[in-house]
């Protein structure tokens, strides 16, 4: 099972096409790292806060740390969701996407490097269309590199360098019998096999998260799929490196 | 005790002046009403969602609901905050903003003339900067009535106008001995008492708060704190009306 | 806008009469101080419980703290209310009123003559009939000076002189467009406006909170209930003078 | 083992005495029934709450509920604990006792008589000074009888014998090696074995809880403390038919 | 009132006559004690854990600690209920029990040959056929054993003799008139009178908890249930201690 | 890159064999379906309860629910772990883990052939010895049969089909380079890569997780891990059948 020219998607996109990328840096003044990204209507604010030292299982290790915490605005999709705040409880989900953030982030930094200080990186979805969850690792690697950087120009890093590869992430999916890239929600409420796909900039695997919505997958989708999740997330750590270059112009 | 010309205040500007505000209209895709308003650096979020139908204790009642909701982002501020969906529960100040911004916006409506639909404000404040709570207000009631002229375009009002005046609000504040408008959290943690004041377009108070924060306040201080809110309330609410006039061009 | 005759009141007071308030010390035996206030059928009970050393927060400031948490049994009102303990969190209206009596009595006292000590006021409300957190913060405020006598007692003050002025607080309203002071539970539910205000011994404001219930308010109507209020908080200031020369009599 | 002339306790009083026991009727305005229990310097509000209607499992049974729920005021004791509010949990003891307080309760009540009609009895500790448990019964049992009064004054039972027999509480224990009866703090914490005994007025059990705080016991040291208690109750039943002969005079 | 043919019971079992008992050791490999006790088709997993220390409030004291936890399995019962963990909260019934079971372990441990070590028991019935509670403290007095041989075959009690006595527990209860032992579900939702009893190897009281379901109970019944539940016990010490002999065969 | 023979595995497995796999099947007397599962030493109940008719928000479709919950025993693990329902909050591992076991049980059934009723399945970790969320999932599935066998004998579903094809799940991680199927916990710690997959009995994918722990993964190995897991759930899904085809005998 190839990519096959099938119909056409609902805005017009080849079947292996992102949506429109964007990677707003220093979108807050507080915060050591910062990143507005948008993959379509889709839009995460993702806010990286240092704070100096680890939590207390970890002190004197010589280790640093990376957290990350997901979450939603109740007005980000098309009807409005309960605040977990308000309803005193963290879903399943939101649980589940802070775990992935987290380990993606911890994939791109020697922890050694770090030394012993903690990045906590908040992922907050201002608009949902889609992709929250892949858009977040893609805007969240954005600012925790330029976190690092703040460390570094701090000279607070155990060793420079930190950062030792970039992450990107993509959602795959199989709509219409078509493998498709980077699904908007239009097409993730009707894929049959959905997949996320987190990737090094060196074409690597950090995580493979793939899921039967509607029936099973073959061999063959699968393949199909990661096939395209390279090719997307290539195209991701293309254009985080090219916003890294810009020079962290002041808002 | 009047305005006073004192120390210059930290941005220049004059005692009676408010921060550059920014009004965006229709910042969400999904939301009926939105609004990204901005007192200065602070920047909040405002978004209306419309539900037909009230809660049950209002059931038959012929009349609508409108409430608020306020929260912070974890990073909005100098110093990353927990988040209260991780703590399992509302704090206190978060109550009670959310309570006073809902008070505040059903001031502005004429809830029988809304018939029985449930407006939900939510203020998110992004960037934290002083003065959140004003702003919300001053935002939220844009977002507002674009919600309610969304009911009327679909013929959902009981009677058209469900808008009855416009509700804007200001801090004031006793700094350095001299009354100011707008404080900025510079000034605002200077502040020997403190004022949050909520007024209708012509100028009537909805809401009047003010705390000495170090020491006491007499009389004379409260009048003239009065006198600066009555007149920053009147160019917030100039500002809204301009906003509103413009037709809601997609962004 | 002055106070006018109109209508009688319920209970027959002058617009500008108190209820019948009683204030009884030592109504507990282990608290370092307590007082049943009584504003006519509002009933609370207010302990004001001192423990050595401060938050951490605040260790080795030399500082004192004083906080206050404010509760209602359930059937302090005229129907039964769920306990908050039983709904697992709690309410709005709850904290906003703790976060008042604690900054009011904050107001009463220099934290530095009371050295590393920490007072906690609890105010639990056994009847309510109106104007509950005014008579918290007046009742409060006695207790607060038993404890501080307590102190004193054992030499544990950094000085003797802790407490700087007493604290008192009324509410005002108006009710059928006449400026009322001391709103019993049946005026306060027809008050279009309704002010909480909390004043020194002398006469100068520590908080003002007016909110406009139904409608507005103008500027006159603001300074007649100001009137009221600082003459029902000078009556308040004198009767918990009267009571703290009354020796503490055992029960 | 019979009780023996030992150490004087700590009031004097004799090993088979009750401390002091007052049973004040309508201590509240809005409750259905309601009575300030004072067992020595314990003293418990308890709060009888009528509401029409059953839980929903009961709906359409012809069957009545009577529920009981216990509670501390936070400076009841010698040091001050937290609200359980405020830890956002209700504790082990709390639980416990409120089911034992609501078990005993209804072994007073014939729930058919009462129709499907519902009765909470609210039972706060204002201060503690051993056997709360037992005032709370005693005394709920009276503010119970003064409910059912009132359902019957409105013809809103099914029957009129909705009591069937009186329920009273007394703590019991071996102290010194002396069975003791209605222990006060300074002796409970000394006791060895422990026992809380519910009779109804005519000496039969309802509940009895004996506990080895210390040791273990054996069944002369259990029989010597069962008849203590079936004393200690049979006083109390007493003084419950007394207080409840007097007519209901206001306050 | 003393044990008299009537009824013959369910499972055609005498009135004073046990459930087939099993109690296997060692059923987990991780924990310092382990035990699946089988009281007919009430079967409890306990599990000892032993960490070194003890809780702040007991350090230095020279004294350990043993707590105990008791859950059910959401089908560990006829129909299934919901996890307390997916409440949010702990139910009154599940704290009363691991109450129960914490006091009835310490009276067989000498804490202060126990040393500074901490025993968690942990109950979790995996099937519930009446008598849970009593089936937990007999199986878990045996991993609590098991758990101090663990301590001492290391060398870290402080006194070898840490186990001063075994403790077992049984439920009796008045059904159909006939006072019965160790009530399976069936007879225990029919018992007018249910009473629990933990007593110590040599036959002493721990524990006397009766309670009147329906109606109330008298003293001759109070006896005959004491009497059959001191036999129960004594039947069940047996049991433990021929467990106890059998050498800790790996399963 | 393919097994290779490398270091043996620490219990003398070859890398593509799974663990001694027992499913036990009717352990519970109450369920409609019920599974003790073994996988070496991880232990896991799976319980499935029916109720008839579905959740609120799925009333009327004529389809039916099956959910799953995942929870460990405190002393399932090597140290113990507190309980979720003591701290009052559910983690984000147990959630994650849930609603995995979830969807993949829901792709083994036809939920319109199961009609308006429901399933929950319980899978409670007795011990944990690594594997247990895919032990789960291969024991759920037998229980989930047997309940569904249940509602066909009683005429409850709504077509006889309601099993479409089974589930089973096996973890496969590169541990020492080598590509190794149905880790312990020994093992699992030590992987560098570490898979979950569900795959249908005719080999199928139901859900693919892939996570690199320390590092990245590349391509090849992906293909050399899902080889091995297909394998397996080959022989996890060839036990299921064999344990099915047993007679339900009484346990």
């Amino acid at each position: 099972m190839t990519p096959t020219p099938g119909k056409p998607r609902p805005d017009g996109r080849a079947a292996d096409q992102l949506r429109p990328v964007t990677i707003t840096r220093n979108w807050l003044d507080h915060a050591e790292g910062s990143v507005l990204v948008e993959f379509g209507r889709t839009r995460v604010l993702c806010a990286a806060s240092v704070t100096e030292g680890v939590p207390r299982w970890r002190r004197g290790s010589g280790l640093g740390w990376v957290t990350a915490e997901y979450s939603m605005l109740p007005r980000a999709t098309h009807t409005r969701s309960d605040r977990e705040s308000v309803k005193g409880r963290i879903g399943g989900r939101t649980h589940e996407i802070s775990r992935l953030i987290g380990r993606s982030l911890r994939a791109s930094i020697d922890l050694a490097a770090l030394g012993e200080n903690s990045i906590a990186i908040d992922c907050d979805v201002l608009q949902a269309d889609g992709g929250t969850r892949t858009a977040a690792i893609t805007g969240a690697y954005v600012a925790l590199a330029d976190a690092v950087s703040w460390l570094g120009g701090r000279k607070k890093l155990a060793r420079p360098t930190a950062i030792v590869q970039s992450v990107a992430a993509v959602s795959v999916g199989v709509v219409d019998g078509e493998p498709r890239l980077d699904l908007a929600y239009e097409e993730d409420v009707r894929a049959g096999t959905d997949m996320n796909v987190v990737c090094t900039g060196d074409g690597s695997f950090v995580e493979v998260q793939g899921t039967a919505e509607n029936g099973v997958f073959d061999r063959a989708a699968l393949d199909a799929l990661l096939d395209l999740a390279v090719g997307g997330c290539a195209e991701l750590s293309r254009l985080q490196a090219e916003a890294l270059r810009q020079s962290a112009a002041a808002r």
